[in-house]
């Protein structure tokens, strides 16, 4: 089973890296961009075969590992 | 109109940043982790309410700024 896990920053929190793209994409004649917010993307591939099972243990990576949940937020999307 | 921009390292590309995780993962006890790969996620607000021709404009910004077209690969999702 696979998972893919996004990870953004929690709204409020600055994000430089987007800011620095959005200044990039001014410069480049991109105009009317806003709000751009950078984040990450994480694949990865289970043993487990289980919707739910699966789903939890990805869950707890990302509280343990994966995401920092002061400032981020994260959301699981389970492809089979 | 909103864009959201995966971008993902190309099959065959090395990817030592996953495989960092992979290694993070499995030395914190998490069995059956496999093929970690960690890609880029932008998102960003357009003033272009046209689907298409949003789609176009976002198109044209991975291939000038967002993306490495070399060694990524880039999809694109518009959300109203």
């Amino acid at each position: 089973m696979k998972a893919l896990i996004k990870i953004t920053l929690k709204n409020g929190v600055l994000d430089p890296q987007g800011k620095a793209i959005e200044n990039a994409l001014g410069a480049l004649g991109f105009d009317g961009v806003s709000g751009v917010r950078q984040g990450k993307l994480i694949e990865l591939d289970l043993a487990a075969s289980d919707a739910p099972a699966a789903r939890a243990e990805v869950e707890r990576m990302c509280q343990n590992l994966l995401a920092n949940t002061v400032i981020e937020n994260y959301s699981i999307e389970l492809v089979n």
